[in-house]
This record gives structure tokens, sequence and C-alpha cells, in this order.
């Protein structure tokens, strides 16, 4: 993680998120990856996903996972969310999710997106409006790429 | 069930459709319902569903489940599926799942369904061209009310 | 629903959660309940789910479900909760999904579950220790059969 | 890909695993590769994931994947799925998964789980009856460092 800790989200353990080994699945933990996106953008005002007002669509290209240590049903998980990078049609978010009684690091995460046109998906520029508030949130330990 | 099992569906438990106490996490059978669903309407030619050129839209109004014997991890299931009513604006389905090797009834499902206009939402008669795709599947064991 | 409104617990609509149509999958609603089974047992303390201290285990012998209004993306939803009746070996929960921002119902299930021994699986008389924590809870609208 | 496409397996795009953006939702692709990677051991005659004669425990430790093109409901998909490489105490799948139909990459994946001890989940040398039946299917391709 280049950025300290600014903003988390917290969700806690499903049933129906654990298997039969008795700990989380591991694709769940890109669906909260992208529950702490969602909150994440709301936070600095930049949900527009599915909206008509949106300024753009965002459509995953890459997302990854470190599965350090297990996490189990009920158990509450803290993700400290960041947007580590813009490029020129695409940002990248990085997350940590911890334990939160256990303080432990459960699983690191990074993912990036693609700005894509609302009718055509055709990727174009990362939106300006956009950059501002990121760069607002994040402050220098941003990397940015100009469009 | 009305009728007699003239239409199945296979599927494999997932590892991700179990949970923690290692038996199926049950929401996971009303996907698989819907699964089996689907299936019936590809073949009896009326899987418009999502399509520009379906007739209509159909919306889940109701659906249930009971919960029989548990299933596995990797347990191979199959689903007998058939369409037993029809109302004005409506349609049912019931489901059995039945375990592959040990044949064992695992649940018992109903569903109903309403036909909506594509655009509006609104209900709509289920439409005739439907009515005759279904019957002639399901002969005389099909309830039926005329629009 | 037969008691009033007395424990809730919320969610938000999660994008993984919706489907092509643009409104929530029906199936996620199953998930949802049981989020707000294991809330309302947490409250009472009867959260023993998967632990070892637990009384028994719960296992799901039905559930349904009338979807009444759709719910979307990023919708809020309250989800109200009780246990309505205990049997001799079951319970049953009943639960009212509203969408918070609309106040207007989503959908409404109930479910029935029953009390299996840790080990053994087998059906035994639901625990005395539970019953007096759910009628504590309920009060004079609990319907209960004595073991 | 270092491996030629030797094992496939196959699905097909269920509603749920769409989402209102009206595309897959992108946490099934690591579902859905755990389902070929499940395939693939059963294929070699390894898959004693959670049977009691299981050799060891398998834990997901890193997933990654790149999504290439969309994918949307109903469309069936083939999925390539490989061990490429065993290291002293984990192995690693690659998988590509493809629109049966449209004949397009929709993505790549990568997995990397580590063996562990089925009672204690420390981990464990890769067991030599395992390499055995990766090497004979994988042949010459395989990266292999020994335990």
């Amino acid at each position: 993680m280049t950025s300290p800790h600014r903003f988390s989200s917290e969700i806690r353990v499903r049933l129906s998120e654990t298997d039969a080994l008795g700990i989380v699945f591991h694709a769940n933990f890109f669906t909260w990856m992208d529950v702490s996106r969602i909150d994440y953008l709301r936070n600095i005002g930049q949900l527009g996903e599915l909206h008509p007002t949106r300024l753009f669509t965002s459509v995953m290209v890459h997302a990854s996972c470190d599965f350090e240590t297990p996490a189990r049903f009920d158990d509450a998980l803290v993700m400290y969310t960041n947007i580590v990078e813009i490029g020129r049609t695409s940002f990248s978010f990085e997350c940590e999710i911890v334990h939160k009684r256990e303080n432990r690091v459960v699983a690191r995460g990074r993912s990036t997106l693609v700005a894509v046109d609302n009718a055509t998906w055709k990727p174009i520029p990362v939106p300006e409006a956009f950059r501002v508030a990121v760069r607002a949130f994040e402050g220098p330990d941003l990397k940015e790429r100009k469009p």
C-alpha cells in the first residue's frame, strides 16, 4: 500500500460466503473489494455507476488478491481502500482487508478499471472531474498519468 | 408434482455453494432452480429472457422450497422441472431436485413468475405462443386459466 | 406478520446481487434473510451457530418468499425479522424487507429451521434456554408448542 | 499459457452471475476457475479435496485475472486449465476462458495454492503422488521445483 489507511469500510462474513472447508471461499474477497470500491466512490461523491448522471462507466480489466490468513463465519473485517494510480483511461485500487478483532491482515488486493463511454463502451480518458475528486482525497501519494 | 418427470437438467455442487456447516447453503437451491427454468424454456424454444426478440419479461413473484436431505460438495444433482400451471398473467414451475448417485430427494421447490411488458414492466396476459409451447410439452397435466 | 417490528437489520444491495434485468436476483433475498436471522440470534444472545458452545445446530427445512416490488443496486433495505413460532423441534422466522428511502415493502419471507443434535444431526426438542430467550424478546405474540 | 490446451471444461453463464451492467460480475470468474480446477483434479484422479482419503488440503494463496472481453447471460464458455508450475509446497494453475460461439478470449487467470496438512493446516511439501499425476498429464511443459 502506498497510501496510509484513509478510507475504510466494514463487512461481516455471511454464512453463505464460507465453504465446506470452514473458511471464506476466496472469490468472495473480490465481491467485498467491489463493495469497498463503491463505498469509496460514494464517499468522494463519484458514485455514478449505473446512474443516468454518471460521467462514465467503469469496467474491470484486472483483479488480483493475495490471501494471507483465513477469515471465518461472522468475523468482522475492515477493508482499507484507496485509489493508488490514475492512468490515461484507467485507474487502480488497492485494498487491505484486516481481521477487526484479531488485527491481522487477511488479504491484499489490487484492481484496475477502465473508463468507457456510457453508450459505446469504448475506453475514454478518465474525466477531469473524477481526477480532481480523487486527488483531493488521496493527496500526494496518488500516482497520476495525465490524459 | 402433478407432472411426471419429463424435463431434467443436471448440476454439480460447487465448493462456493457449500457453507461452513459442510452442506449446500440453502439459497443456492433457488439459483439452481433458476438454471433449470432457463434450461426448460430453452428446450421448448421459449428462452426469450433478456433477448430483444422476447415476447415478454418474466418477473419472479413467489419462490418456495422444502429442503428434504442435504447435498454436499461435488454431488451431482438432477433437477426435474415442469410448468404446472398457467394463470392469466402468471405461470408456475415445480422442481424436484434428486441426488443422482444416492437417488434420494434433496429438495422440492415451486416458483411463480408474472409476465410483464418488456418496456413498462406492467403485468400482461401470458401470450398465446408461450401457452401453446407449454401445452405441447406438458400435455393434459397442465392446469390453465385462459387470459 | 403477527409481530410488530421489533428487530431490524439493514443491508445495502451489492452490484454482485443484481442481475442483467437490472434488479436484484431473487435468490439473494434468501441470503439476506439468513443474515437477518443471524443478527436476530446474536441480538438475543443465541448465536451459537458453528461455535463449539452452541446448544444445537439448526438446519433449514423450508424457505419461501413473496417478491412484492423490485430492489436495485445500492438501495438500502431494512429487514424486520422475528421468530413467530416455536414447535417441538422446529422454529419459524418471518421477515419483511422494506425499501428504506421509498418506504415500500420489497419482499416478505418465512423460513423454518429444525434443531438437530450437533453430532448426529438428528432432530431434537428445541432447548428450553433458547425458548426462554425468544419468549423474552417476542412476548405474547410468539406461538409455541411445548416439547 | 505455457501449456497447449489439453484440459477443458465448460460452463454456461447463469442469470445470477450477471449484474445490472448487463455483463458477468467479475468475481464469478474466480468461482468458475475453481470449478475448472476441481474438474482438472478429478480428471487426473487427484480430487481428494474435502474427502477423508485426501493426501492434503490445498489453500488458495493468490488469484489474479485479466478480463479481456465481456461475457453475458446464457453464453457458453470453455475453460482451458492447466497446472503450469509445482513449487516446494505450492502449485499454480493457469486458466484461459474462451467464448465458445464467438471464439474470443474472455479472461485469463492464474492461481496459486499451498499444500497444507489436513489437520494442522501447516504447509507441507507437495506429495510425490500428486506430482507424478500432474507430470503424467502436463508433460515437459510443467515447471517443477523439487521438495
